[in-house]
């Protein structure tokens, strides 16, 4: 039986979910064979030219025509921010399955109004996920079964870091990701929001309550026409501590700023019997320091996450094989297909896609107000 | 227009070569495209259901048979190394391209006449290739391109390992790879050929001499069916010496018994001017040292090989998004597409493979004769 | 020409200093030769038997005392930091060069009233050091040089983690260190000022303002005794966000809960022209990201800070040879006494002492008012 | 009581062992109390201001004096390889116990001279060791230990490799070390004699056969005096093969080429059941894999080597404070008094520095006859 895929958008995202759509099925026995029915895009040339490149069958111009197309049966919405809301709850409310990329949405409201109709469609059989891929690095996966076996006991400490230094340049320009408007927020919302989802999946706890600072370094750049400057208006850089549910002390920091750092994502959780410590320079690799190993012998493991009995890595090669960042959709595509085959509720859920939203709002809250501290609403 | 291919094999290197078939085109500008045609395997229901899983439109059971297809441009030779010159040498002589996996054969007199029958067909404008995936790890290709721009000056050392150790239980069993007709040799042949192919790339240069020693650690192991053991035949581990036309001194081993190493390729180059380092438990990574840089702030530099600037990078993912395993074949297909399609002739060639293989034997001969130095003809 | 020291205090740091003053003359040309003359503790027996180790030729019960002393020219503070004050304030006015301790004193006002008396004293060409002994590990004072040199540019983000494990045991005895009237404060004060002093130190920038918490795990532990239990009324640990002058930002956490991390200290400085990183695991290497590399060939150099060309490094041993922690307390004792002779002040001065002071009791101010927002007096 | 020490020599080793005599002490508790006694050095001036520098009372020009002295009951030979055996000999003839730096002469006659002397010596109850001081970096001593508890099982392989780069540059002057006369040989005694030894001690096993090839790059070089060249006598590197007596493949190489590699020392050893690797740039840290572990986190574990359950590091500093170089020294003396106090004999014994000459000699003739097999003598 298949599972026919209609797909909103072909930038970066697109061609990453595009080629985990193409690849699942060849490496993980799927209970349902996806079928890359149609791709959307606004101008129906370039859109065209990318379901080829793709490999979609179909293109439409209008994402709403989609939805009443029968061979679709999952939406996988690709779009930025902005429309997230719109097309996901109109998706749900045609009974499509969604697959919906984060950030779940630009603002808690949007985010709100998206888990109602998640919870809505639920009732009837319909499912929906939030694009968190980074949970699906096999490394990150083995974190977050660690932490469930109880190997580093009680969560005491957090430390979650995204880098990146792509707009270090002060002439680099005014894109649409540095446009409020479009994007939501800069650092935060779009990098800062994967390692708050990385800590609250890898703890599986929640974030209760934050203070933070947000900066913009370079606040004009060069439109992207070429002619004049305008004002950045999202954040280049976002810092913030918080306290989990548990107990456990947290810190975290979003930045476009980090000279050298291309797309370090890296989070450390220190427990009462052992320790984690993951770095997506690394995404193979996971450290483990096991709090009971004799003094004599104990010491950060470095466990090459390629093993039969690591999460997802049986399917691929054998051991030793690495994966790349790009894997992290396929095990996404894989865990989403089957939930819907079997009738389960996929994870990370609109509702966890929503938490992440909340902490980001009270972080932006936060930093508004100097740093004040903000308590997140459960 | 279209070019057809017709692979033989479906195991774990047609799987390999299934995905970069089915991915090169979606992320590269490819001149030709891929026409995944016929999957050949012995076993009809088995080929069926490798080419369902892997892509591919027809079966044939009969190798011969792919050779009088029309559909079939080019021949991708996925089978154990005992027959691969017959495959090669009759679809060269077919007129079909060959892309032949490595070792190019299990003996230095095969590997000969493949040689021969691919410079008969290049002249007929058929072209041939032979599979060291591990040259196209964009690391490793950024390290030859380095050498090549005089980077490092004069190579004075060469360190080369492949470390793996799926055979440390005595009692794991005695499969094919274990035993000569099949495999040729062991470690030697299967992973020490790489390290070789690596060494010559990267340097540019030739391996003029050798003496070297191997070792059966297990000399019997269980037999696959259960009841009895049987003698292993092949080595479990080979280590040599070397020479450089240039003047190099290299050292190399190959062995599956390096506890906790499941697949780590390490290659050191020091030269007059600078050096390089490799390590594919790093496979993002590439180590550098400017022996120009001022003493003060001299050091390896970590170079992650994911920007535009570097080798294949640019077709994937943003800077510092890391590729996988299965890339390396990808970025093979694509540079043999191009190559075909321009009438060049690709790298590596079926005489690299002779030359690599001339290497090996003369390893095989130097332990057999108490590692006395053996030269390697030119 | 002699600089006769009195110490007083004779547990850790006391032998560190000890090591330290019987070094320094034999690697380094100095100015005045160090006389170990006096070492002062409370009791007799206790003191006599750690000065016969440490090479202290007398010793005295009273630290009184050791101010009236004619061979004591200079007086090393290394009791806990409640007698810092007292005794660093006296030895000022009796015109004994001082060397204390960090932190400075256990609370602002005392240090302060340290401060002034610091000031009076340079007047009479006394000198005073406080011992933040970090800043010369040699890859630590390489890194404020190349900030110096405008290498990394201006300073956008300051990352500065000291990380301890040896209270994770929720059995570990109530020590000194765990309680307030002793130790001024826990992770806090003993580490976390540290981090504050290198990451002013390298950045040569102050904080301005910050904002933080702080948390005690385990409230109550054994007593030393054996007997009962009390309450631990220090921080277990203490994270704070942070704003520089010249407009960085900066994360700071200081903790003894981070289970396998025995003594790592972290700082990453990302800058618009390159960055630097520096971790004490590694106590002899840089990391160091020029930003104006070619994209071909940049990465972050590791270097190995034992060239002639790095601080101290030239008066040890050749390249590649690695100096430990003690060496850093050396290398204090010899700024210190070359600074003495040559009527230069040395740093860090008590006024820098009393600023990390600040910025601890900026943070310990913030922790208890909800994380808001403190200011720090320039 | 006080064990009054002669050293003979006193440039680099002479200042490392001096270093040691002065510290073992202060950190160690030693049944007798060092008494660095005199230096002894050709040239009056010179020694007489090392003497001072280094920490020694008197100061003889005359080694054969040394040898007449009362106060003298240990002699420690740091003098150049030539001499090694001369004064040694002498020395455990007039009853002075000898600490003799490796490599224990320039030759096997030699070396089977003063195992000779030292044995008949050692009837009388006078003691010798040669300073193979790597042997005590804490981590090698913990790497041994874990090897003698049966932690990694049977020994498979073993890697080593001594690089440094400092005569890369080919106008780097003629210094004795690069004159056969003198240093007996290049890379090879130098730098391979250590890796040798650390290999043999790591795996309690001897090499019972290699083969091997050394070079020459830079065959002239400037005189040191500024005046024209001369010829470069000994090997700037050796590479070679071994086996030892219990099974394990082996393989060594020491160059002073490997630009960039400062003093790199690397050991991996591969056991049935696990592995060990030290890298010295990195000299507080083990690496260790227990094949025992579950797949699941299983991983080489980067062992901290600075807790009280692991070797000398109790004695210096709290878990986390690294220890540098010297201290290798301190570690020697300290066992070596003890032994002497004990009456005791002391490792590495000069039959130990032995067997390592043997090993290089063999070595040297493989070189010679074309990378022949040659056999080493039990």
């Amino acid at each position: 039986m298949t599972l026919g895929v209609g797909m909103v958008g072909h930038a970066f995202m697109g061609a990453a979910h595009s080629q985990a759509w193409r690849t699942a099925g060849r490496f993980f026995d799927l209970p349902l064979t996806p079928d890359m029915a149609v791709l959307c895009g606004r101008d129906v040339t370039t859109a065209r030219a990318a379901a080829d490149r793709l490999g979609w069958r179909d293109v439409e111009t209008d994402w709403k025509q989609l939805l009443t197309r029968e061979d679709v049966q999952l939406v996988d919405v690709c779009a930025p921010g902005d429309v997230h809301a719109e097309i996901a709850v109109a998706a749900l409310e045609a009974g499509k399955h969604v697959l919906c990329e984060k950030p779940l949405a630009n603002t808690v409201e949007e985010a709100r109004a998206m888990v109602a109709a998640a919870e809505r469609a639920q009732a009837a059989g319909v499912r929906s996920m939030v694009g968190f891929n980074y949970r699906r690095v096999p490394a990150v996966t083995l974190a977050r079964r660690l932490v469930e076996q109880g190997r580093i006991g009680e969560v005491r400490h957090v430390r979650a870091t995204y880098l990146q230094d792509w707009i270090v340049d002060p002439d680099a320009p005014l894109v649409w990701r540095l446009q409020v408007e479009r994007a939501g927020s800069g650092a935060l919302g779009d990098i800062g929001a994967h390692v708050v989802d990385l800590a609250q999946f890898v703890t599986g706890d929640r974030l209760t309550g934050v203070c933070g600072l947000t900066e913009t370094f370079v606040r004009e750049r060069p439109l992207p026409s070429g002619e004049g400057r305008g004002p950045v208006t999202v954040d280049d850089a976002a810092l913030f501590l918080g306290r989990f549910s548990g107990g456990a002390l947290a810190s975290f920091e979003a930045t476009r700023f980090a000279t050298g750092r291309k797309n370090q994502i890296r989070l450390e959780v220190n427990g009462s019997a052992g320790s984690l410590a993951f770095d997506f320079e690394q995404m193979n690799e996971l450290q483990y320091f096991d709090g009971g190993d004799d003094a004599e012998v104990a010491g950060f493991r470095r466990i090459i996450v390629t093993e039969p009995a690591h999460p997802y890595a049986g399917a691929w090669w054998p051991p030793g094989h690495g994966l790349g960042y790009e894997h992290t959709f396929t095990h996404e595509i894989v865990d989403l297909v089957r939930d819907v085959a079997a009738g389960a509720d996929p994870v990370p859920s609109f509702a966890d896609g929503l938490q992440v939203q909340l902490v980001l709002d009270a972080v932006t809250r936060s930093a508004a107000a100097g740093s004040q501290w903000k308590e997140i609403d459960a």
